[in-house]
């Protein structure tokens, strides 16, 4: 797949998504639900930089600007990268069965990077989380419930992401079971984190 | 605003909600949010309809594809409703206050249609999770983590579009208690449906 869904209009990419075409995907929908998340910090953070009454958060603001950039174009490229993830995947799969060892192999070491898709996604949108909790009460007052829907999408896209990891891990514990059960539990324990960040930002006034 | 998000590409639209642009903003990823949550339904659906396995769910999936391309259609227009929305409510707290009765009733009126918007999110939202609890084990089980996908979509899109609600119910009190009353207990009561539906979505099998 050479085209990038980043460079799609929101329309065409909706219908895509619906349609039976074989990318986009879940996988997409969840990097593409975060990317708002960390975009919508991204938001935050310019309507409070430059503004007298938040000057002592001014340098703070600027952090999380650049920091949630970064964010967002990996997250960008989360949806791209799960479409080819999973290509490559569906291809495995279609190898013929004569040689049984070789298509498994083949297909666990498509699988891995098919779920290392997902986890970064979901990392990327952990470490967007942790911003989202900083710059609450440390930015735009008028814009503080976008922080709570930033945090809406990034949790919405990690719970996402996390069924692409998830459905990945059987075909790579075929061949290296540890991998698997590594993948698992770092994804278990993002969600978790993930939690612990949700019911902190509640708390906080 | 006469330019059409739905037009615009993924990483435009994304630049744009993370600047300091007034639009599009929170309410804008609620609806994209949600509109992918439509387009996920759809997309399970037309991996099901025509699978001979699947045939007694044939209609079904049919009717469910139908519906939630209306809803992903109504979630679309939502993406730019905010916008315009948005644009007319700061145009009236720009009004000179020599007049504040006058100026207190337009903006009263420019944020019913505000709430409308997103409430009018939240509605289609339902629609949609109440299209996936039905779908789940009525449909192709390759994709059963897509419903998931969706479901969490359209959770974070109700979750969220309710913030951009609540944010203009002050302002409709001022005018008319009784329908900022009336548009708070809708919006719970949306999320309170949704609530159950998510968890009958986990709980079947």
């Amino acid at each position: 797949m050479s085209e990038s869904f980043k460079e799609v209009k929101i329309r065409d990419y909706l219908e895509r998504l619906g349609s039976g075409a074989p990318t986009p995907g879940g996988g997409a929908a969840a990097a593409l639900t975060s990317a708002q998340g960390a975009a919508l910090i991204m938001m935050v953070a310019n309507h409070t930089i430059g503004k007298p009454k938040y000057a002592e958060f001014e340098e703070l603001n600027k952090d999380i600007l650049g920091e949630a950039e970064v964010l967002l174009n990996s997250l960008m490229d989360g949806i791209d990268n799960d479409a080819v993830a999973f290509g490559k995947v569906s291809a495995d799969y279609a190898l013929p069965k004569t040689d049984e060892e070789k298509r498994t192999a083949e297909i666990a070491s498509a699988s891995v990077l098919a779920a290392e898709a997902p986890l970064m996604v979901m990392e990327d949108s952990l470490a967007a989380l942790r911003l989202a909790a900083t710059m609450k009460g440390r930015s735009n007052r008028m814009l503080e419930s976008d922080i709570y829907v930033a945090a809406r999408c990034l949790d919405a896209g990690i719970r996402s992401a996390s069924y692409n990891v998830e459905a990945n891990l059987p075909a790579i514990a075929k061949a290296d079971p540890a991998l698997a059960s590594e993948m698992r539990q770092h994804a278990a324990d993002i969600i978790a984190d993930a939690a612990d960040l949700i019911s902190e930002l509640r708390g906080k006034k």
